[in-house]
């Protein structure tokens, strides 16, 4: 294989030739997939219908406390559920609340808090001059939208294997009182796979901020969420590391079951020192009454403890690496050697990362979906939308099937190669 | 009868060494009721147990359009969800978003941004000097801990049989730019049970705020919540009122099946203006994937349209009518010409409001509770949790069953009649 960058006018010329054939073939085709957001695909679903059985007009419908599951009440989750899903945060029960649906909807939460009544009694950040977050990229569209939507200067810090540039977060949080916070996704990142080193989860923990009211956001979404069961990352617990470091409330773990159980239709959690946990649960009761505590007991019996969750995980990873190697061996068949993008082979989580020559992430985001297929927007993967580099493309392999998958990453390939051609002549 | 006022001392303590006879036999029974809290009882959770077979692993999960019910999507909830509370709030299905499961988060929420991001482009409500609320009393405490949490002064108006005086609401709105909203129950009010009149719907539509930025907050809870089959209150439609007068946009409307199916596990809603839905939307796309679709898919199954959703309101009117007359028949065979207490008597809702002579209500909350039965916290429906007159009671007649109410409502009139003669004395 020879390298784009080698070669001449004409052998790009004579390459972009028959680049330009094999789009024109598929343009015919009329493909119609969706590699854009990290949906669960059909055969996930399914592997939890049974769930919706085990709560019936014949169960006993009280938690193992004897609270009735239907009625107001248990605003920070029935016992059982807590306990389910501490395990799977690596916490102890007290440090935990179980909410609703959506883990996302915590952090919102968390952060219009913060801006209208500030962490736990500092001045409402929407007070204050000037607020500011660190995002490590690329990394998770959602949480940057949440702090635009706020008005959060945003401030990007490069995402390596290992987690993030350190020495730039320490001399942030440590340096800046505008720096409030961090969106960590430090387990399978999305995009990028990547978990957090031991020596990044502990210089975390031992950040001395120069705001005391800054806290790590760390979005632990894919904790279980392995692809296979010899190799798996496991990460240090922040919450300990924390405590150990003196700085038992500089972070809120979140996480849920939308990937495990149904999107939309699962549990969520927030976990963080036994004073954050007060004080959240003292201004959630403004909000609410409590959260779906049916659904929670739906999925405390049917999931049972920490084994039932990792053995369903197992089952989701059976249907999830064909897919994600469908992907990874068109890259690696199609691609290597020829110096015009890079990508990481993930061992869990949702996604894969790509990066293309600079400049062609727009390009190829373009040419895949006049073919069909649909990649989340270029540039998503930074705050603002805006990648500095146009280079970071999210593969989202999850949805389609696995021959659909290998469908849409030759599709991909080709929109890599060409619009690599059209950059280097 | 012979009314208090007109006793003499010596009447009033022969009255008092009886009633304090009375108190001591009591004590010593050991009672345990709670009618603090506006909880279904048992009875009527169990109407809605069927609810739970109508979603299986059997079940086809997708919405009449196709929409897959356990996938991400839909954010402003499934089209059938839409159409059943539309239908139930009285307006078009365009006009509704169906979220989780608590209206009180809504509204929360529906503040929230108001506080950070203003109404509709306005500025926002946190930058501005004051922001005030009317606040119809006496009214729902969890309303007033909302505007309270958020900083917000609340102004006491008085609510009449027919609503809220309106004299004073135009005052405050059509002549104070700082007044931003007004908390309504306008249907079986929480407490008094009143509803709004025609006349007082038609003036509410027709306000000419001052602020651009002002909003009727709707809380239509006990829409469908009658007691009676034969007589029924019904209110004019407040949206279609607003467009009339010329002000689409200035009610938010709110509902939710927390007493029609599971309070925590029902679904909610929002309506207003389509300029408004969307507005929110675009904002809520920021918060929130979605809602709890398969919860949504539940309820439209088992409910299937209005008419399943009013006969499943008969049979939990016909739960809640002996429990409100064993209050009501209590308190006028006890109270009648004593004059030391009126009521109302609802034609449907969760409560009846008690005014007791003025300074008595604390007294009496506190005699109740020595005597094992729990009341809503004295001046709880007012803001602040302060009734200028210490005069209004809320009592919850739905989570007793009616022998337990009877026996609670003995105890009630005792600590009423206590209190009185004490204050007279």
């Amino acid at each position: 294989m020879k390298a784009y960058k080698d070669m001449s006018k004409d052998e790009l010329l004579t390459l972009k030739a028959a680049l330009d054939e094999e789009y024109k073939t598929l343009e015919g085709e009329g493909l119609n997939l969706n590699m854009a957001r990290g949906k669960p695909g059909f055969s996930q679903l399914a592997l939890s219908m049974p769930m919706l059985d085990v709560i019936n007009s014949e169960s006993d419908m009280r938690t193992v406390l004897g609270n009735d599951t239907r009625n107001y009440g248990d605003l920070d989750g029935i016992g059982e559920s807590r306990k389910l899903i501490a395990d799977m945060m690596a916490v102890q029960k007290d440090n935990v609340i179980v909410c609703g649906n959506s883990s996302l909807n915590i952090m919102y939460d968390t952060i219009a808090r913060s801006m209208t009544h500030g962490v736990m009694g500092g001045i409402p950040w929407s007070k204050q001059d000037k607020v500011k977050f660190l995002c490590p990229v690329p990394g998770y569209d959602r949480h940057f939208k949440i702090t635009e939507f706020f008005d959060i200067e945003m401030i990007n810090i490069p995402l390596y294997d290992d987690g993030p540039d350190m020495d730039m977060v320490e001399k942030y949080v440590n340096g800046d009182p505008a720096v409030k916070g961090i969106w960590c996704v430090p387990k399978y990142s999305n995009p990028t796979g990547i978990s957090y080193s031991d020596e990044t989860v502990k210089r975390f923990a031992n950040l001395n901020p120069a705001a005391e009211d800054f806290r790590i956001y760390w979005d632990n979404a894919y904790c279980i969420h392995h692809l296979y069961d010899d190799i798996q990352d496991e990460i240090l617990n922040i919450l300990t590391e924390c405590e150990k470091a003196g700085n038992p409330d500089m972070v809120y773990i979140f996480t849920s079951t939308s990937k495990i159980s149904f999107p939309g239709s699962g549990i969520s959690a927030i976990a963080s020192s036994l004073k954050n946990i007060e004080h959240i649960k003292s201004q959630m009761s403004i909000q609410t009454i409590g959260h779906d505590k049916i659904n929670q007991l739906r999925h405390s019996r049917f999931f049972k403890d920490i084994n039932g969750l990792r053995n369903h995980m197992k089952l989701h990873a059976e249907l999830l690496r064909p897919k994600f190697e469908a992907v990874l061996n068109t890259l690696e068949k199609e691609l290597a050697g020829l110096e015009i993008g890079s990508w990481i082979k993930p061992r869990g989580g949702y996604f894969i990362s790509f990066n293309s020559l600079p400049g062609c992430a727009k390009n190829i985001v373009e040419k895949c979906k006049n073919l069909g297929v649909i990649l989340t927007d270029a540039g998503a993967t930074f705050p603002y939308g805006k990648d500095p580099e146009d280079s970071n493309i999210r593969i989202a392999p999850t949805f389609p099937t696995p021959e659909e998958m290998e469908q849409a990453a030759k599709v991909f390939v080709l929109c890599v190669k060409l619009a690599s051609v059209e950059k280097y002549l």
